[in-house]
């Protein structure tokens, strides 16, 4: 072994690769009908008014030295602004130093860990939950506790054991969360933040589906609740993101959160990377305060359809022993096989016989566990492919139970 | 205290806030002249380069889908074949697998410590060194090991008692480093080559101001005697970026290290922000090739000018029981003052009654040491304003030392 080899830290031998970047050579061929991918539909970004902005800073004498120079560590001031604006309301206004802005919403999830982790530290998360999530705070070494979640919700009496036995965090997406798409209820979101004051353990809430409702009541978020009952004394950060509202190819994310921990987030990110990138701020700031609303309706509209088509191609062709989530929002269909049946199985017949690929449902959990889960994305493939893709894998499926 | 607060990591409640960033207020005051900043002067950015190539990636329907969708974690092949053609030789050359792209070179750093240090692990650094470099490591709570640095080079003797009692990787800055721009000669690289081999510690080489040699002889970076002489097992990683030689704004760094070490890399980069921005780095890349030549020959004119003017300025004013270094590369002098002076006091005294600001030394040592010494930069200020502060400066130091 090399001298550089010798000398990894604990966390870099513990990396593992990733089972979803695995992956990504199979989605590029032809042919291949990928519900693989995490990444939002490039169809839908709004480029003409993302190259707009961009000319239009780019040409200013001014605005085009602010953009290309070093930036506060923070945040460009107006973004923050604007990313207040949006969050709070007339009656508990958010702050921009409440907000500091992060290269997409994986690095607030990194600062997260590094602001509150040391080794060994309890984290509590869903079972499943964001592969991502779990690969940020793995930087930090915790000890991951699972709280079952399906379609019907969290398991509230498992949260509150493992809140009363002490942890750094409670990690959740309430809306149309990072595999299965679940959405919490009003009496459950309401339950979580009073469980986590009761034993005073702050919750990360994840909103990185927030323009991409597709379906249904829109539900106050965990943040709402917390600041309009108690805005002295927050527990619950927000993690925001532009990358599914606009582009993710600009890395602009945001996290909220208690001035105490923007301060220490301000040393974090000066230490990460000094700043995100001014150019990038800028761009989002002025596309986003243009067409956000209109662009967010032509979003939902499309997501919708493609929902739409894998639903209905999923009741068209499974058979009676598969079960899946019907998300109000997201990306994302979580789909059960029948018991004993390996998504990792799966996925290599499904990739060799019908040309498929997904992303098995292990690596959502921290245990291990859900190895007969698998999550689809419906964001990419167009209606006829997810029609014939999802004919396919129930075909395979079929053989494999027969078999 | 909060929940939020009560949950602090170790390494949280470590960070200080920084002395530089704590300046920031009094640089953007008028009439306030300062050597305080390390960014370079905006005056430079290739403006019209980069707007030409952002529009012409923005306008062509396959790039701009590429451009602003999720990118790979290790970065834009294009611009890792660029560096790795930059950097390597014919006889050594290197591959664009041996290269990350990262956010501006202060992500390098931050993942050089995610990759090799566990807590209470030694690191080595010069003394001074880059106060960046010392908060990158520091989030990964090692104990740093300080080994003498000044005008006529570094203490190898003390070095090689550090490198054999073991140390994680030795850090340095051979060409222009910051904070007081010292330029190793050949000999002691190649002998800081030796020594790293004989006891198998690994050397991180920081070369920010790559393009900023302004005078004397270019020596060959320690990546290139590494490579030349042992390709197969290097000891060797290089830390590039082009922030100082295109534009910080974008935020494009990278790190160039042997394959096993950039495959943890790649999952560090993907827990910690996924990918450094498309649009970004296809930017770079394009401006990169088309004009770097050219571009760094105008850069090295206009900080010549800035170097001499300020060179001329302290020779024409300091008092004699005042030294400094003569950089012969980079944005930085570094001065010493009297013994006993304390370069706090002297910028608290120079703010007030000259409107002068700088850095002082201290936060640059990782032991504190250095109270009478700080740091100088030419980058920003107009050389009329190099001039009159650096008299001012002076009149101050005088008038401290006659008190």
């Amino acid at each position: 072994m090399s001298a550089l080899e010798n000398q990894l830290s604990d966390r870099a031998n513990a990396l593992k690769p990733s089972a979803i970047r695995a992956m990504a050579k199979q989605a590029g061929m032809p042919g291949v009908v990928s519900f693989a991918a995490g990444a939002p539909s490039a169809s839908q970004f709004p480029f003409e008014a993302l190259r707009g902005a961009t000319d239009a800073i780019l040409s200013d004498p001014l605005r085009r030295a602010e953009a290309l120079q070093y930036g506060a560590s923070e945040g460009y001031l107006p973004l923050r602004e604007f990313v207040a604006d949006q969050l709070g309301s007339p009656e508990w206004p958010i702050s921009p130093d409440d907000v500091l802005i992060t290269s997409g919403s994986q690095q607030a999830l990194e600062f997260v860990g590094k602001t509150f982790i040391n080794e060994g530290d309890r984290v509590i998360a869903c079972s499943p939950t964001y592969v991502g999530a779990l690969q940020a705070f793995g930087l930090f070494e915790p000890e991951f506790v699972a709280i079952p979640l399906n379609d019907s919700g969290l398991d509230l009496a498992a949260l509150e054991a493992e809140l009363k036995a002490g942890a750094k965090f409670f990690y959740v997406m309430p809306d149309h969360g990072n595999p299965n798409g679940t959405m919490l209820t009003l009496a459950q979101r309401k339950a979580i933040l009073s469980l986590a004051r009761q034993y005073e353990i702050p919750i990360i809430e994840d909103q990185a589906y927030d323009q991409l409702q597709l379906s249904g009541e829109r539900l106050p978020t965990l943040l709402e609740l917390d600041r309009a009952s108690d805005a002295a004394a927050p527990i619950v950060s927000y993690l925001g993101t532009f990358s599914k509202s606009l582009t993710p190819g600009l890395r602009v994310g945001w996290i909220i959160t208690a001035q105490p921990i923007i301060a220490k987030l301000v040393s974090i990110k000066q230490a990460s990377d000094l700043n995100s990138g001014m150019l990038n701020q800028m761009i989002v700031n002025d596309v986003a305060r243009d067409i956000m609303v209109s662009h967010g309706t032509k979003l939902r509209a499309f997501y919708k359809g493609q929902r739409d088509a894998m639903l209905n191609a999923l009741k068209a062709h499974m058979p009676d022993t598969v079960s899946w989530t019907k998300p109000k929002g997201g990306m994302f269909v979580w789909l059960t096989l029948p018991a004993g049946m390996d998504a990792g199985a799966l996925l290599q017949t499904a990739f060799e016989q019908e040309r498929v690929i997904f992303v098995p449902g292990a690596s959502f959990h921290s245990d291990g566990s859900g190895v007969n889960t698998l999550r689809l994305s419906y964001s990419l493939p167009s209606t006829q492919q997810i029609a014939d893709g999802i004919a396919g894998l129930a075909r395979v499926i079929r053989s494999l139970s027969a078999g």
